[in-house]
């Protein structure tokens, strides 16, 4: 049961969205301008990096759900690439915390070939869903045990986007 | 020296809005509903919140910029309520996880007055600061040395707002 009383049956940040629309709104037009906007990160390669951190902070809704929208965006035997590798690691530093993404790390990506938009973009991704995680867990809401519920979640995402959430 | 070239020399989050508008607008319009959008806490409360949080983050420009908010708009001799109290408890608990915010936290905060509501902003306050604070050092942003340079900028912020700085 989550921590407040929502007055929806929603799961995970859904059923938050649903509370509070006001907020809901530029959460939803964040999620779309960085894991869906124009790019050159694939939208399944910045899925991954969304789940990828999730993962990190234990966010079983968030981490299932993102993990399901990167596969249903990136062909079937996706391997990550050394850039997409490189800036997965910069994804886990900013994780733990700012600090800890060095000039190394940072160096190491730029040498598999990452832009400086690109770096912008990952941080920036992988810091948004160490909110997304915290607003989720934080208010204890609830997440599918079933794989197939997220899976079945892919579909409308792939086609309509983040902003369909509002 | 930041992580990336941004073109500018403007400090913290200053600089990463200017340097990429598109996920400013978003982040921009979520600091403004939860930091000065209709609300039973005060706009110096929730400041309070967001100051509390980039400190425990170790973030120098979002700590003392905050701070400064915060100060601008409570009286001088402003001590927390109970109530305020508690929700900064939850705040440091969300800093920490998503998963440390546990049931007796929100009792306590909910014991001293807190509506759900407030239970909600204060939970997506201080995960939106885990947010910016990754981003801002994150990405390596120089942070001025001054307090004074962080009470320059309240005034703008108290009359117009966060929008603006999109």
């Amino acid at each position: 049961m989550a921590h407040i009383e929502l007055d929806n049956p929603l799961p995970g940040i859904a059923g938050l969205m649903t509370y509070r629309p006001e907020t809901a709104g530029p959460l939803a037009e964040l999620a779309e301008v960085l894991l869906r906007g124009p790019s050159t990160l694939s939208r399944g390669e910045r899925e991954l990096i969304a789940a990828h951190v999730s993962e990190l902070n234990s966010c079983t809704f968030c981490a299932s759900s993102h993990a399901a929208f990167a596969a249903a965006q990136l062909p079937g035997d996706h391997e990550p690439s050394p850039k997409l590798s490189a800036l997965l690691h910069v994804a886990a530093a900013v994780a733990e915390s700012g600090r800890a993404v060095t000039a190394e790390l940072v160096a190491r990506a730029r040498e598999a070939g990452a832009t400086d938009l690109e770096l912008h973009d990952t941080v920036l991704i992988a810091a948004a869903f160490c909110m997304m995680n915290r607003y989720v867990d934080g208010l204890g809401t609830w997440a599918p045990d079933d794989p197939a519920a997220y899976a079945a979640m892919a579909p409308r995402i792939v086609a309509e986007g983040y902003r369909a959430l509002r």
